[in-house]
C-alpha cells in the first residue's frame, strides 16, 4: 500500500474513452416510448439532440471514443485527483486497516462534475452546426456548467432559469453570463409554453417544469437550435464514467482495491461515473467493490419508488423511460441539495439497481451536513450539499469496519465544493435545518 | 518544449524548504521600529506572534525547512498546477512563439493562496500551546483561510469581521463558522478598543483599522491567544515561496524559462511567492526572467507611493516599516478587488522594486474585468478580481510580442477563483464598474 495522500495522473494518462455500461448489463434496458407509448426512433430526438448523442443513448458498443478536441479541453481541469482522507480517519480515529480515500470533481471551473458531459454535448452539437443551446436550470449548476462549455466551443447558450431561482440567486445567473449565457427569468414571454402559463397567472414564479417545457419549445421551433439535459440519459451517464475510469488508474496506484464504491444519486450521472467502472471491474474479477447509491430520505427513488415507466418531466415532454420512480408529479420537500431533488432516476442506474448490483440506501439532510462538516473542518474542503450524502455513508461505513474490527477500504465521490451553497450551510450552523421523511408524506416546497 | 497542457508534480516532487530572499537582497531591509521609532526586538513581537514566525521575520538563511505536519497538509491540495492557456493564446490569435502559462492557486480549499501561510502559522503556534488565534477580515479570504488552518490544528480562530461586512457578506461569515471560527462583527464589545468606539458612535459600522485594534488587543491581553496576519510580512512572503519553487519545477517539466513572470500585489504576498524563486534563478544566471508586480490605479503604491518608514494599519499599531507607501491613513476607492486595497506594500518586494530588480505596473479596474472575462471564456476558471489585475498585464506582454514579432514565454500567478465575487462580475456585466484613478484624487468609499 502507498502511503501517500494525493494520487495524480498525467494527462497523457488520461483514459480516451468511455465505458458504456450497456454493453454489460444483466438486462438490456426497455426502450424509451414516446407519449403515447411508441417505441421512439432517432429522427424523433434529431430535433433536440445531437447525433452523436442519440446514438450514444442506444450504443451496445462497450468503449465509445472522446474526441480530441474534448480530450484538449478536459485536459485544463482533468484528470482530477483521488485523495485519500488522511485528516479525517485520524479524526474518525480509524484502525490502519481502514482507509477512506475520495475523488475530487470540485476542481472543475464549473467547480462540479457537470462539464464532464456539457463539454462533450456542446462539442457535438458544435459538429453539427448548431449555434445555440437551450436549457433549463434550477439552482444554476447545470446552466453555469453548459454557459462554460459553450463559451469554450463559440456556441450560444440561452438558459430559461425557474424564475424565483433567477430573483433569489442573482450570483448564479452573474456566473452563466459571465460565460456570455443568456438567462431568462422563467416563465417568459419568449415562448408559448411561457405565454400560456403567464397568461393564467401573470405572476408565476415558475417551476422546473415550465422551465423545461421553454427550453424545448426553444429548440422544437428553430434549426439552428438544439436542447441540452445535464442528467438521467445514457449518454449523459456515459460521459461521467471519466470519472470511474481515472479512479480505477489512480486506486491501482493508491495499490488499494476499494471494498465500497460511493456515490450520491439524483439524476444518477455522477454516481454513474464513479461506479460503472467498477461494476465493469468486477465483472472482469478484478474488484469485489459494492456499489453503493445515496439518495436523500426526502426523494427516496430508489428505496421507495417504482419501477415503471414514467416521464423524465412534470410537463411529460420527455420520452417516458423505465426507471425508479416517485411519480413525475412528485414534488420534493426543499431540501438544499437541489441535485438530488428529482422524482425519477437514471434508467442504467435503475437497472443495476433492481438486478441487484448496485445497493441504494437513503439518508436524512441534517446527518449529511454533519457529515460535511465534519470532512470540511478534517480535509479543508467544503463539500457540496448533494456530495454530502456520500460524505455521510462513507464515514457510516469506515466507523462500521472499526467497530467491527475488520478492514475496509472505502472510496466515495466527492462531485463538487460548497463555495456556492454557503446560504445551506448558514441554515445548518443556526439550527434551523429539518428533515423531511417521505414515508411520513412528502412537504410541498418552493423550487430549489 | 512540451505539447502538454498541464504540467503537475507529485507530492514527492514538493519542496520541503521555503525560500527566504532575505538572503539575497542586493541591499537588506531596514529594521521594523516601534511607535516611538525604536528599533523592535523579538520579545515585543512574542506577545503577538510565535517564535518561529518571528525568527523567519529577520532570518538571513536561504532556505527554511517546512514542518512535516506542515507538508502533511499541503498535500491534500499540492503542489499546485501549472497550466498552459492553450485556448487563452487561440482566443488572442497568438504565433507560436508566443505561450502564455499560469500557476493556478485556486485549488486550495479556501479557494486562493491564502492557505499557504495559514497553515504554517497556525501549526507553529499549535507547537507553542497557543490555544486561540484573533484576527481581522474585510471580505473574508483571510478569515476563511485561518479558520481551515485552525479547524485542521485544533485551534480556536476568533476573527473580527468589519461590521458592513458582516452585514453584507453572511455567506462569507458562514463559511467560517462552517469551519468552527467565532465571528464577531467589529466594533464589539469584548474589547475596550471596541466598546471606546462604540461609545463615541453606537451605529459604527466599523473599519479594517478598528477590527486589527480588537484582534491584536485580544492577543495581548490573553496569554493563550496570538494574533496572525496573511500577507505583508516577511514570514508570510516566505510561506508563499512554495507557489515560486513549484513553479519552477514545473517549466523545466514545460521545457519553457518564463521571459516575464507577473502577480498582483496588494500587501504583496502571492506575487513574491511566484516571484522570488525566479529572482534567486536569476542570480544565478538561470533565468533572465522579468520580474511585473501589478498594483491597481485606485490604490498605486509602487508606482505613486513613496518610499519611507510607515505604519502597516490605519491605527499605528503595526510596527513602521521602510516600504512604499500611499500613507497609513489613505482610504483607496472601493474597487472590487478588495485584497489589493492597501496602502503600503510588503517591505521585501518594495525593496526589490526599489533596487530595480521588480518592476511595476498599474492598471485599471474595468480592464483588469475585460481580461478576467476574456480568460474565463476561454479557459473555463472564473479569475478572483485580484488575479485579474496579472491576467490583463499577461494578455498585454503576449499581445505585444505578437505584435513585435518576438518570441515571450509569459508566467503569471491566478491566485484565487472568482466564485466568491460574483456580485462583482455582476456590476461588471451590468456597465457598472467604474475606474478610479489615483491621480486624480482617492474617492472614499465604504470599506469592502
Amino acid at each position: 500500500m502507498s502511503d501517500k495522500t494525493r494520487f495524480l495522473l498525467d494527462e497523457t494518462e488520461m483514459p480516451t474513452a468511455w465505458y458504456n455500461v450497456q454493453a454489460d448489463l444483466p438486462v438490456p434496458i426497455a426502450p424509451s416510448l414516446d407519449a403515447d407509448g411508441n417505441p421512439m426512433g432517432p429522427e424523433q430526438l434529431a430535433v433536440l439532440f445531437p447525433m452523436e448523442c442519440i446514438m450514444q443513448e442506444v450504443s451496445q458498443e462497450r468503449y465509445i471514443d472522446i474526441p480530441g478536441a474534448v480530450l484538449d479541453v478536459f485536459k485544463t481541469y482533468r484528470p482530477s485527483p483521488v485523495i485519500r482522507a488522511k485528516q479525517l480517519e485520524r479524526v474518525l480515529g480509524l484502525p490502519a486497516g481502514v482507509k477512506i480515500f475520495y475523488k475530487y470533481e470540485g476542481v472543475s471551473p464549473a467547480g462540479s462534475h457537470k462539464p464532464n458531459t456539457a463539454i462533450p454535448q456542446a462539442y457535438y452539437n458544435k459538429l453539427e452546426g448548431i449555434t445555440k443551446i437551450s436549457t433549463e436550470t434550477g439552482a444554476g449548476q447545470w446552466g453555469s456548467a453548459l454557459s462554460i462549455a459553450g463559451a469554450l466551443f463559440g456556441i450560444d447558450v440561452e438558459v430559461f432559469m425557474v424564475k424565483v431561482s433567477y430573483e433569489q440567486k442573482p450570483y448564479r445567473r452573474a456566473l452563466m453570463e459571465t460565460y456570455g449565457a443568456s438567462v431568462h427569468a422563467s416563465p417568459t414571454n419568449l415562448t408559448a409554453a411561457g405565454r400560456h402559463v403567464l397568461s393564467m397567472d401573470p405572476d408565476s414564479t415558475g417551476s422546473l417544469g415550465i422551465a423545461i417545457s421553454e427550453a424545448v419549445e426553444v429548440a422544437a421551433t428553430h434549426d439552428d437550435t438544439h436542447y441540452s439535459l445535464g442528467s438521467v440519459l445514457n449518454h449523459v451517464c456515459l460521459h461521467q464514467t471519466i470519472i470511474g475510469l481515472e479512479a480505477v488508474k489512480q486506486m491501482e496506484l493508491a495499490e488499494e482495491e476499494p471494498d465500497v464504491v460511493i456515490g450520491c444519486v439524483g439524476g444518477g450521472s455522477n454516481f454513474a461515473g464513479i461506479a460503472f467502472p467498477y461494476y465493469h471491474r468486477r465483472l472482469n474479477g478484478r474488484s469485489k467493490a459494492r456499489l453503493v447509491a445515496v439518495e436523500p430520505k426526502a426523494c427516496p427513488s430508489l428505496t421507495a419508488g417504482e419501477f415503471r415507466y414514467d416521464f423524465g418531466d412534470e410537463a411529460k415532454l420527455t420520452p417516458q423511460m423505465e426507471m425508479y420512480t416517485l411519480g413525475h408529479d412528485f414534488v420534493p420537500a426543499g431540501i438544499h441539495a437541489g441535485g438530488l431533488r428529482y422524482h425519477g432516476e437514471s434508467p442504467l442506474v435503475s437497472a443495476l439497481v433492481r438486478s441487484g448490483d448496485v445497493e441504494a440506501v437513503a439518508v436524512h439532510q441534517v446527518a449529511s451536513f454533519e457529515a460535511a462538516v465534519q470532512f470540511a473542518r478534517a480535509e479543508g474542503i467544503l463539500p457540496a450539499p448533494e456530495s454530502s450524502h456520500a460524505i455521510r455513508v462513507a464515514i457510516d461505513e469506515a466507523l462500521a469496519a472499526k467497530e467491527a474490527g475488520e478492514d475496509k477500504t472505502v472510496l466515495f465521490n466527492l462531485s463538487g465544493h460548497g463555495h456556492f451553497d454557503l446560504s445551506a450551510y448558514e441554515a445548518f450552523n443556526a439550527g434551523k435545518l429539518q428533515d423531511y421523511d417521505f414515508a411520513a408524506g412528502a412537504t410541498l416546497c418552493e423550487p430549489e
